[in-house]
């Protein structure tokens, strides 16, 4: 049942290279989609000020043929804070943006903003899903042989049980939709000191987990398990999640930065590095941030997608494929599905 | 102030490959301090099965001049809990090294044993440096050009803001002995995520070091930030401290899978890899696990190294010369120091 017509809300004037990044990010995706499925159609709404994006945009007569410009007079600024963002989101392309997933004028929302201003103007706009109480960054990281789903990244540096027992339905969905699986197999991150197992927020989150036939639970796991791909889903408060997906690109950036160093140091090195060049290229695409660009903020009724503030092109569209794809997958309307069976066997 | 004799007592039936590798290690390091300064003298007492150990240290002459072996009847298991190891204590070769180290006829102690069982024997048998109501366990790093100290790695999953207060202070006095820095630069872990920075207990912990002139305290880091070596010592609880530590060993692994993957994907990348070999692997030496083998249990009358369950006889010996290290230059006597001279400013 996937939608032959998605509509996405770009809020082009949020990220570090913004609008340019934006708009070019989103001819990459609309290019991408040409090719892969051509009855499907791609079109945006482009917010921001009118007459730098429709200059850009003119240039380039596909992406011009699938858009419309929104003009907004403001934008949110990097260091605002979610309060100020919030009381000025009528007039800001990120707000109007959102506004417009709301107002059902586009299935999603994609912006590189600051991540506190679009959490806080999405869940005062878009409202959270019947039976979440609380929305959670959930985006996706490398393994061996494959992705793995990871939430919370970060919205919620506390959690409940409850939160984390509604984290793992949300991470089990969105593994549906972006990793293909029938039964994504879910784990909760615990840590590996015998001495104390975690505490009893994660153990009672995992007690009721094990419980639900409807998921395929597997328990704890530590955080090098993760990039091992013991499990499809990572289930994680925001704190420890935030750390797991931060110090995954800190440790990936030292490896490339020693392998670079080693390439260097000799002149055999060097011809070594010439020769191995394109396999080492492609090998290291499967780690390369760029194409695990846009998380979503899920738990909201609307799909809204984080690209990184410093995403270049190729990741704002891979962060644009991503929110075509939930959309297209009705993401939520599986999140509330499985909501609604594990409502009938207990009280989330 | 150097120590010019160390004992170290070694737990000999703990780990996986235990008792050879203990043996094999301890023989490493007994080398590499008679190379790096010989009128230093490292001795051992060597705990576990005494017809084991005499037929593997016989067979070693420098060893077996330096060592003395006390039988042990039995051995803590890996999957013990630390209640039923403790109850056990005066007969496990766990237990006995700890109690000689409470004895004084060891400065150190060793062990690739249980940790849950090495942390619960060495706090009843230890107990805590005065002003410090509980140990952590602190290790070292890999950044891209020094090493950087992490607490704690797994200990306390859940921490007060004055458990956070005390490993800063043992933090910098692990950092001033391992990286011989004279005010080392200390970081506490946060998250990003603009909505919430942090809970009260890191916020709370942070406001009280900012005001110890006595601490190079830097404020907040991110998890990428450890890996760029902002930082000399990286402060957390012991549950983001496990999930960034196992992270960043995960994250290792797979770049190096990856690239052992690339090198193999073609005739070219073969023979550049036999070209770049050495220089790669004296690139990787730099995060080789096994040259960051043996975290401290700090915070106890007594120095505590535990090295991995896994460790190879090099890693062995590494966690051994870290125990050697920290007893030479009188680790617990500077975190003493340290809080006596914050005492005077404030109440911990």
């Amino acid at each position: 049942m996937n939608n032959k017509r998605i509509v996405v809300a770009l809020d082009a004037m949020g990220g570090d290279y913004a609008p340019s990044v934006v708009i070019d990010g989103a001819y990459i995706a609309l290019l991408n989609y040409k090719k892969k499925d051509p009855n499907f159609l791609l079109e945006y709404l482009i917010f921001g000020d009118s007459d730098l994006l429709t200059a850009l945009v003119d240039k380039i007569p596909l992406l011009k043929s699938s858009s419309t410009i929104v003009h907004s007079e403001h934008k949110v600024a990097a260091d605002d804070r979610p309060s100020y963002a919030l009381r000025n989101s009528k007039k800001t392309s990120m707000g109007m943006a959102i506004e417009s997933v709301k107002q059902q004028q586009a299935h999603a929302v994609v912006s590189s903003g600051n991540t506190g201003a679009l959490m806080a103007i999405s869940k005062v706009s878009l409202r959270t899903l019947s039976g979440i109480s609380r929305p959670a960054i959930v985006g996706l990281l490398p393994t061996i042989n494959h992705k793995v789903v990871a939430l919370d990244l970060g919205a919620n540096a506390e959690c409940e049980s409850s939160n984390l027992v509604q984290f793992a339905i949300m991470g089990d969905a969105f593994a549906k939709v972006m990793l293909g699986k029938d039964k994504p197999i879910i784990g909760m991150l615990n840590i590996g000191s015998e001495d104390i197992k975690g505490n009893d927020v994660i153990k009672s989150a995992a007690q009721v987990l094990l419980n639900q036939e409807c998921l395929n639970f597997y328990g704890f796991i530590e955080a090098d398990d993760i990039t091992k791909g013991v499990v499809d889903v990572v289930v994680a408060d925001g704190f420890s999640g935030n750390v797991a997906i931060k110090m995954a690109e800190g440790t990936a950036h030292l490896c490339r930065k020693i392998l670079e160093r080693a390439f260097k140091s000799s002149v055999f090195a060097k011809i070594g590095y010439l020769l191995a060049k394109s396999s080492l290229k492609s090998a290291f695409k499967s780690i390369d941030g760029r194409y695990y660009n846009g998380a979503m903020l899920i738990g909201l009724n609307g799909v809204v997608v984080k690209s990184h503030g410093g995403a270049d092109k190729v990741a704002f569209a891979n962060a644009v494929e991503t929110a075509v794809e939930l959309s297209k997958h009705n993401i939520n309307h599986k999140i509330i599905q499985e909501i609604s069976l594990l409502q009938q066997h207990m009280s989330l």
